[in-house]
């Protein structure tokens, strides 16, 4: 198993022992008055302290939304416990987990390199909270670059309807046998089944470059170059059954000129896509990321 | 009064009269259980609601942060007295205001008139929380700006010990006479008094150049030409009685290359000047600015 | 007139009359070998000196661009003749400029004041190479802006079809009396008509705001904060009768997150829209602007 | 040998064998006019075609500084006789180099992979022109990493003044047999002699943090938490014998605020080193750095 072997970059920083745990709280709901000072007096009787604590109140949908990161010395069951009648009594969309647990992921890849690489060796380095537990795509050519940060690969052609059906029956059965929390398309070019999407909503990220104007069809870096484009840039957003549509998690962009050629700006989407892609996901797996109607509430 | 006159680039936004009064709240103490608790506590017995709030917990000091912005039908009397018990209580560092009060702001200047105006015409537009109530200087120059605004303003030469003396005095008194809150030097030349450095401490915001390396010593435009440096910047701080010290509130940098001129460096610095008082002044007159032990918390 | 009006804030800095004149010279041509070599022939040949020199070979196109900056002792008239042979020759689009004279400028606007008193301002200290000849607009607003930079202010409405071909027929005198070079739309709200637009083809610069997606119809800040966005940016292109889609020729973008609203947003995005027109307009004053088939080469 | 070997994540770009050669030259001299018209003169007649060229006239120095890109189908020592004559008639500093030709390069490190992976992932992808010959370190660590992408590591402990020299010694030669043209420090923490730094002077890259004020001592992440920075970055210059003070090639820098911790800082830190040198690195290989009395002339 990945998560037992210790890579040759990794720079193991041992936790002290003796320190109460660390955990994660979110939670999400309509308004109302008393919310955190529930949610507070829990903590107080937990004999737990705040170290972090967010929260937005959203104008558009009138929903409230928190994350916190308490210390406590009690047992999961206890600290689970306490917020129990809290879910109920204020109809709570809430989740709590470890502080220190990285997120299960899997990556699903196509032949270029750049996202995996960028994720895979910041995970080594531990600069990434996640355990990527395997990496799968529709071409062999990621095997050695994964095989060198111990995580296994596999692959299978995915060309018609009916490879494409048994690939993502063959999804869902790792996701589900592995316990995956966060699907990860790194330049995965393959458009995924509506029923997929839905089923995944809100832990399947994707990448994909952009650009003022966006532009529609084949080769956007040689319509970005036609265009004269001053910048380009990359977004990293949940996948919907709207190709591309799906909630915005983050953006960036870099500044080009026209001496770029296609190839050049293509290079240059590359690092941005890479740079991005590490973004949504370690806010992913940090619990950072909550949603109101369409768009992400980011809590950095 | 210059909060009587409309400003013929002022476009009001009507308030709502029946709308609850919106307050911020902003508090500091040594951190310990049961802080946020009472506050939300005495929150929902004023019948208030939480928009926004924020809080941090500082490892280095082990002092705790807060920002709330609350709405409450209530009077000015009841919403402050209901926080008077906590402040006792958990030993509060506590401010309390009308959020659609602006900022009283006393602004010093020289001959350059780049930060000046930006913060003139954004107080006409309603992009900055502030009412310029006097601009003073060391020169005339500024005065056609100034009225262009309808802000009063006055000079008086400073360039010898008793000069100095004498104008930081009448400074004192304006500030008292006129409740001033924030004095901004917009590229104010003159170094002030460490004395009147200490009694305006938190409430005397300056901006200065600043480079990667930094220079020492006269015209550093010149040095970071001749340094070819790839980035020239500015920093917003609060003035402390050492020089260009204090605790540093926003800091932003432009990219230039080998072909910019010492005078072009000027200029661009001075746009980086502009747009970074600009942020710095209002995140004060909003209340995000906290302060642990010599560096700032910014509640954006 | 403007140019003869000493303005407050202006520090003229004294040019060396015993100095060489400066001369801007811009060339497009299908490329070919001996163009620059036959370029610098005439230079020395003038007793010039080159100062700057930039050149860029269209790949796509096949073209040549070429601008220099040079100095020399000679006549207007001695200058201009020199490289007279050389158009034809080699089929040169050419200009040909003192590198002092400022563009004539006339800006249209409408209601918003934000970009209008960036560029008086900054033409005010000399930062921009421009002489704003006149501002003309659908709306009275802008008057006393325009008055206190000693810039001449027109207006009138523009509702109907007959309004607007009367008011493009008198922008269109305007050009011709005035010896207008520039015509820039700092945020004028109102469609010009293809005719006109084909007619100032190269010489109308326009603002818009633009998101990563873009966003059809009214409102775009809204869609922008439904979308939660995380970038907001702004586009200077050319006008061509296209709307919004000619060259671009700058474009620059600011990060944002959840808890903007749209008011907010549309605060940044003007910022961000000041800065980025007037970036576009310094660049045309000073001749750094070529076109190639639809997208500009900026000589920075 | 590393460049006959086909990495698997390398996807050649078959060049075309009809093509004429790509050429790049770059020349300083005291600046006089004829230096360009000469130089175009011989390009001329070499049947050549320029296909970009930038120069630059640095009024410090009073030095003419200029990089081509000529397309020619004769011969290496065709091309190279040709501007042979022009060499001394101008006195230029002149190189002249294939441009597909990678750059000879030697990377030293210590125990930090985040430079070194960057700069052998890139290459291997064919996105910087460098052929790294051999890492060379003063710690063990780095030697998978190194054997992943098929390049030659070694190392041997450096820790007192006997052990330096004799692997300074030995660097000089692996620099001579192996033909070395760039040695970069990726994270080397080791002082070099002044005397090493000197024989390599104008190819020996160094990376660094670097912050808005600069700070002297040990653990500058922690004082730059301490301070409260906004901004941290870091510069990759030439190495001199005055140390971190050389000619400043690339900075950048990456916004923070009072949340993170001094650990946090170096990550992010570390993020904008690898990403600066290896702008550093390639401007370096693509010839597009000169210098000017201690300043870079940078051709982008």
């Amino acid at each position: 198993m990945p998560a037992d072997v210790r890579h040759p970059l990794s720079h193991a920083s041992a936790s002290d022992p003796e320190a109460p745990a660390q955990w994660i709280l979110t939670l999400t709901c309509q308004d109302h008055p008393g919310i955190v000072h529930d949610m507070t007096g829990a903590i107080v009787a937990l004999g737990g302290n705040i170290e972090t604590s967010q929260q937005f109140h959203s104008p558009d949908s009138g929903r409230f939304f928190m994350r916190l990161r308490i210390s406590s010395s009690r047992s999961h069951a206890a600290v689970t416990a306490a917020f129990a009648p809290l879910i109920s009594r204020h109809r709570l969309s809430f989740t709590i987990d470890r502080a220190d647990r990285p997120a299960r992921t899997l990556i699903l890849v196509s032949r270029a390199a750049h996202c995996l690489q960028d994720l895979l060796f910041r995970q080594s380095t531990g600069q990434i909270p996640i355990d990527v537990v395997q990496v799968l795509g529709n071409h062999p050519d990621l095997r050695e670059l994964s095989a060198f940060y111990s995580v296994p690969f596999d692959w299978t052609p995915v060309s018609g309807p009916e490879q494409k059906a048994a690939f993502e029956e063959r999804l869902l059965q790792v996701i589900e046998q592995q316990h995956i929390e966060l699907v990860v398309l790194a330049r995965y070019m393959q458009v995924l089944s509506p029923e997929f999407c839905d089923r995944l909503s809100g832990h399947l990220i994707n990448i994909h470059h952009s650009f003022l104007p966006g532009f529609k069809g084949a080769n956007p870096y040689l319509q970005a170059h036609r265009r004269g484009v001053k910048l380009i840039g990359a977004t990293a957003h949940f996948v919907t059954p709207d190709l591309d549509e799906g909630p915005i998690i983050e953006q960036n962009v870099v500044r080009v000129d026209h001496s770029k050629t296609p190839d050049q700006l293509r290079s240059i989407g590359q690092d941005v896509e890479a740079r991005t892609l590490r973004q949504a996901v370690t806010w992913f797996a940090e619990h950072r990321i909550l949603q109101d109607q369409g768009r992400t509430i980011i809590f950095q």
